[in-house]
């Protein structure tokens, strides 16, 4: 098999068969193909796709490129949830801890990533102490004696998709459909978790704008779990605006403890009781919708969900006192409150923009290499459908320079749209697949 | 400018400015883009195509990163001619000495090239002592002298198609208009031709396979060329055959005198006329088509064209007693005669098995540093609308081994047709642009 036939079979638009893919994984994985024969071939994938059936296969290789995690010896079923990424986004931390007192294990192996913010792992970090370099066997030990842990992901798995992604961030290959999902269905495969909730969301804050292309890459990703023998849900939601109130790593943190506390904004609200009930069905531990809103509610009211978290903090090597004093996350050195210029209601916070003044505070990363400041973000001190009177806090930055305040400060204000009249409730899930 | 932004660019169909052209093709000149990234754009040209404009602004980019060469001292305009590529095409051979006897001076740089022969410049040196390994300097002398001379490329022309092409050649991305077409036109004007005419085939033989596509491309050639402020013409001719009775490399040369001696196939007087007859035209040589074939009728009957070839050999050291005995001609050690299984008149011959088997039988090369066996090749018997009788040779088979002629026997015997009826006449000149 020549590559550069390959190349050409797909950029004429055929389905390549099941050896066709082993071989380019392979040869991707050996480094027996010259980068510039597989950037080549993304691109042409860019432009005509891949069939699920195909997408699966290709998944299948990447997945055995590298080391699946086995997880059996926790002897119960494992719950994962992948989200496709978003502005506030702490579900994911949220979640674990509430998945687990409510009886379902959690064994997470999650990134760090280049973005607005870090990634989960980056936003735990930021809880002084917390470790998240675990091996495997700590990790699955660490289930076994508190039903939750989580582990920053090892190398060894999905080499395959490390390398392609490295190269698609290169050659603008990243947003294609069946690259897209083969990437996030192999490493949650890998992973080892038998039942995955995937928060797929679209809107100015996502890399994916329209609920359209959310459905197709949902589809495409339950499609082609189904297809190497798993079970996966999606969950569609929008990232127009910021998801809660914080957006930052440390402020991340500290929403989630609120909210495990039971203050919520009713978006973070929405999305978790819609993920935590998917997996409680799943999972048996409840027979619908209802019941398992009624146990989430009974984790959250008795503090046995914030209990969990404080278990994962401890056994993590993380100070736990956090939960009651937020003073002890590291604190930022400036901060500053942008004020409404009018009375009205807020009607909409653009996600994008305050991404875009996150990472101008130094909350996320551009290189891999960069470090992150934990203490930098926003505060959304206003948000989607509440009133501001002139002269009111409706954001605080925080940041370790003034100058990067400054930067941000006109990015976050423009975001802000108000209106006279009372917004329409909102809804953020769009659709469950 | 990030190469990265160029690609995502492409990629979404835009158009690029003048500078983002300059700094693609000074990255690919100064090797300071990874080859990754160049495939993969490229592969988005491949898809998304590029406007005239922005092929003109790659042809000037890619005829700057080299040499341009000044053939001003020479005192007159220069004609040349190119073709895309076809089976049995000895056009070049017989018009040099043809213009140049008409009164027109041709200082050409040619190719060698992979393929099913090999280039003009590989049949030209089957040609016992001929050398095309002239510095600059040295053709426009023998221009000066003869009128006519002819030289490989120099690799100091158009370096940037070079990169291009050979990456273009490994990842699927040859067959892209504006690539094919920046490649072409920026060579020629490289080459420092006033005039060019442009044969451009389609057909099985070509790898353009539709009048269509060929329209586009010889359009978007003269076009470009004319931004450029060159005149350049295109002639459209049918591959869908071979060009004349022969092909291989100093098979092609034989039928190229035969032609200047006054004997040829209907295909290549056509064809030759037409490209002739433009360029005397441009040349003020002539007024109109008839005078213009007048005139070539008249430089082949008297000698005079056959004159500037002996002169033409002579000149670059080869042995001009080979126009009047084809046996100091490298011989074939093996031959073999294919025979028509029943009566018929011959109704096509496929250019595309005829390439394939000539290539089988060593007449050309795989990669740059494969030898060619110039006295290899397929001698046409038979060619179209000629009648054969049963057990009549239609073809003739030459190579250096008998295994080579078994492997290429079957081929060629499938690549003809037979009829009970006359065909119809056959002209391969589409169209004049």
């Amino acid at each position: 098999m020549r590559f550069v036939d390959l190349i050409e079979k797909k950029k004429k638009g055929f389905e390549h068969t099941k050896e066709e893919i082993d071989f380019i994984v392979s040869s991707v994985t050996k480094d027996t193909v010259p980068d510039y024969q597989i950037s080549a071939w993304l691109m042409a994938v860019y432009f005509q796709g891949m069939t699920e059936a195909e997408t699966a296969y290709f998944t299948d290789a990447i997945i055995k490129s590298g080391e699946v995690i086995d997880l059996s010896s926790i002897g119960s079923s494992i719950a994962d949830k992948h989200s496709t990424g978003g502005v506030g986004d702490k579900i994911t931390i949220i979640l674990i801890p509430l998945l687990a007192s409510c009886g379902i294990p959690v064994a997470k192996l999650s990134g760090r990533g280049l973005g607005h913010t870090g990634g989960t792992i980056d936003k735990l970090e930021s809880i002084p102490g917390f470790k998240t370099d675990l091996k495997i066997s700590q990790l699955i030990q660490k289930v076994k004696k508190n039903g939750l842990a989580i582990a920053s992901q090892t190398k060894k798995l999905t080499p395959a998709d490390g390398k392609l992604y490295a190269l698609r961030d290169v050659t603008a290959t990243v947003d294609s459909m069946p690259l897209i999902a083969s990437s996030v269905v192999s490493k949650k495969i890998a992973s080892g978790a038998d039942f995955v909730v995937l928060d797929v969301k679209y809107g100015s804050g996502a890399f994916i704008k329209t609920e359209k292309d959310a459905e197709t890459l949902s589809s495409l990703m339950t499609g082609i779990a189904s297809k190497l023998g798993r079970k996966f849900n999606a969950v569609i939601s929008s990232m127009a605006q910021p998801l809660g109130r914080m957006v930052g790593n440390s402020l991340e943190i500290e929403e989630s403890i609120d909210f495990l506390k039971g203050t919520s904004t009713p978006d973070i609200k929405e999305l978790t009781y819609e993920i935590a009930a998917l997996t409680l069905i799943h999972f048996k531990k409840a027979k619908d919708r209802n019941e398992a809103f009624n146990i989430i509610d009974e984790s959250i009211q008795s503090g046995k969900a914030l209990k969990s978290l404080k278990k994962l903090i401890k056994s993590q090597g993380g100070n736990p006192d956090v939960i009651n004093d937020f003073k002890l996350f590291k604190q930022p050195l400036y901060s500053f409150e942008i004020k409404a210029e009018q009375d009205g209601f807020v009607n909409n916070i653009d996600a994008y923009k305050i991404a875009y003044a996150c990472k101008l505070l130094g909350a996320g990363r551009e290189k891999k290499t960069d470090s992150i400041d934990y203490s930098a973000g926003i505060k959304l001190n206003k948000i989607y459908a509440e009133y501001a009177k002139k002269g009111e806090t409706i954001a605080t930055l925080f940041s370790d320079s003034e100058e990067k305040l400054s930067l941000a400060e006109p990015i976050v204000k423009n975001a802000f749209e108000f209106s006279d009249e009372t917004p329409a409730e909102r809804k953020i899930v769009y659709k469950v697949i």
